[in-house]
């Protein structure tokens, strides 16, 4: 049993690291503040013995030695950035969890037979930097160091020259620490375990996600004085794609979401009618056949849209990132621990992106989901209890020496 | 006869405090390129001979004696702010034609029985304080001084400080300028003389406007995660209200405009499904009942859309103004000075707010409006002809010598 009061210590104690006036944390990827929790990080790895080093995406390795180091590690680990408007668990619990694991590991003096790494990655939400989960992307294979290295935020400052200017471009290449398995603990974000009254989601499969840029070219012209027919409204334009996108969504049942999260109008004016908009879309299915549906009803809309109201409207695909079926062996370990640990459980599908999504596509890979207060989260109310994170991490622990191996 | 290619030139040669790489103009009221023309036109005036004062909202009025002081002068003039892509004639035309009939009755040693005042209004726009046309509005009395000076920009400064930071709060209390009448020559922003084939348009009224600071509250949450049908989508429910105005400015006939112009998501990310917008709404007609009508349309259908969504929406009126009927002896000075000269007009109604419009609440108002390409305004591909801005120059010359008499 893991120390339940030190795991919630431990996450109260990084939630300082951009605290909201909300009850909040706004710690967006190589900020100041994420600066602060990786400190953080590194000096509690190192105090509970592990040989910690960052690769060249910033991400964060501290391994634990096994018996027998000619076997890959079992990655453990998430990560600790979180949304504009976060929240104290999101990616947290499960790296905070991982360290958890190994301090547990050190106080009973159990060695395992395969070593162990604890791992935060970088820029997993994807806010400032697209796409999200790009460490662990670039880990995979998916994209080039150099790549991910020159994507812009909304201020064009590249993921190199953030890394630098927090100290965090470490001088391992992306890769170096090879991983045999990898197992991510994580709030479930959706309502389903707390509706249930079930403790443990032992994750099988994640929805794909598809995200896009739109842009919208209009015709800025005054508020007053031009007739309703004659306009060639951007704003407009984009209130008919988000209602499209809700109701394609909607139409494609409950295993498909879709969502406009971002928008700017180009030179706001009260009196003047939006003649250009930037906009952001995300698309997810569990279900392939469905994302590929989606992607095509959504471009038929917007083409007959866009051509009603003689406006122009791009659309650029920026991240595909198919549904994930997570390693049935790596499952059953989570389906046992949870069993033997007398925590009762369900299989689930992970609504959200993470880290082992990707991992999964070149390793076996599995999730543990501890509820969350009304499923709510990327948002600063999110919550979740002291118990069900310690069930959380009580069921990582014993995954990870199952696989691991005593 | 004016000098054409002497306007011509001022106007050229104001177009370059602000100029914008598409042609137009970015000025906005109390910026440091307001002040840079400001500059300007005080040392225009006073090179025309004119003796200029700025009042304590910055306005500036440039006065030309009469032949008998005890005559209120007549009031000539518009502004010389723009909007954040504003073209060059918008306000332009109107200050600097006004400035040309002082430099013509100069040149031709002409001497007026009532003086003549020439007034550069300040904020026009609106874009950067609300409501439009705010330094005329203090000065009929629709808004205390004290009131006006603590109105806030996006960023929080104060047009107090803004007047002081440019270094013009003047010294005259606002008012302190009596004035006879006002006449206001102005571009049409519409299409409608430039379609017929029409030189002067004169301006018998003016649409009045609601403005309105709208906010809506919905909740946060993460976009892969939240099934649909539990989503408070701010986003979704701002694009329902942006249709909603415009069908109902549509059903209201041609006589009816409805614009939302600004929309703000709060925190925004790509993950993220919005949860707060602030955003504006401007609506319009010439006929007061209509002006209602649409206000209890809108309100009605917020309601209904906001009860649906079980979202918050909070709707501020933050300015209204009734619509204008033009001074009937003015109207026939306008158009007998069309007629004298030799240039088709047409009576036509104003789609746009203007100081004149202000100003007609407590004197005989007037304005002549003169064509302007496609009907573009407030976009920085804004355009008028020479011979048009001569032509409306004219006509406002020849109204003020009928007006002031010689
Ligand atoms: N777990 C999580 O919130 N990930 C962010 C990436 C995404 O799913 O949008
Ligand atoms: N003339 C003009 O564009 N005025 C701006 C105020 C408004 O009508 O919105």
């Amino acid at each position: 049993q893991i120390d339940s009061a030190r795991l919630w210590g431990s996450i109260h104690e990084t939630a300082q690291f951009g605290a909201t006036a909300k009850g909040g944390v706004r710690r967006l990827t190589l900020s100041n503040e994420d600066k602060q929790v990786r400190d953080w990080f590194r000096r509690a790895c190192e105090d509970a013995g592990l040989e910690v080093h960052t690769d060249a995406l910033g991400s964060q390795f501290g391994l634990r030695k096994g018996r027998d180091m000619s076997k890959p590690p079992v990655g453990i680990g998430s990560h600790l950035d979180t949304q504009p408007t976060g929240g104290k668990y999101d990616g947290i619990l499960g790296t905070l969890g991982a360290l958890e694991v190994i301090r547990t590991l050190n106080d009973a003096g159990i060695e395992t037979e395969a070593p162990i790494c604890v791992v935060n990655w970088t820029n997993e939400e994807g806010s400032r930097f697209a796409p999200a989960m790009m460490a662990s992307a670039a880990y995979v294979g998916d994209f080039t160091t150099d790549d991910i290295l020159s994507r812009k935020d909304a201020e064009g400052t590249t993921v190199g020259q953030a890394l630098d200017s927090i100290g965090y471009r470490g001088d391992k290449p992306v890769g170096f620490q090879k991983l045999g398995c990898f197992v991510e603990l994580h709030i479930e974000q959706g309502p389903i375990l707390e509706a249930e009254g079930k403790t443990i989601g032992v994750v099988d499969s994640g929805q794909g996600v598809l995200w896009y840029d739109g842009k919208i070219s209009g015709f800025e012209s005054h508020a007053g004085s031009t007739p309703m027919p004659l306009r060639r409204d951007a704003l407009a334009t984009l209130s008919e794609i988000v209602l499209a996108m809700e109701s394609i969504a909607k139409k494609h049942g409950p295993n498909a979401v879709g969502t406009i999260g971002e928008a700017v109008i180009a030179n706001p004016s009260r009196n003047v009618i939006p003649g250009e908009i930037a906009f952001t879309m995300d698309c997810r299915s569990a279900d392939g056949a469905i994302m590929d549906a989606l992607d095509r009803d959504l471009r038929a809309a917007i083409a007959e849209i866009a051509a009603r109201r003689r406006v122009e409207v791009k659309i650029d695909l920026v991240w595909r990132k198919p549904p994930t079926h997570f390693d049935p062996k790596l499952i059953s370990a989570v389906e046992n621990a949870a069993k033997t640990l007398g925590y009762s459980s369900r299989r689930i599908t992970s609504g959200a992106g993470h880290d082992a999504c990707n991992l999964n596509t070149i390793m076996p890979a599995a999730m543990v989901f501890v509820p969350c207060k009304d499923g709510i989260s990327h948002n600063e109310l999110e919550d979740a209890t002291q118990p069900d994170c310690t069930a959380g991490t009580n069921v990582l622990m014993h995954t990870v020496l199952a696989i691991a191996g005593v």
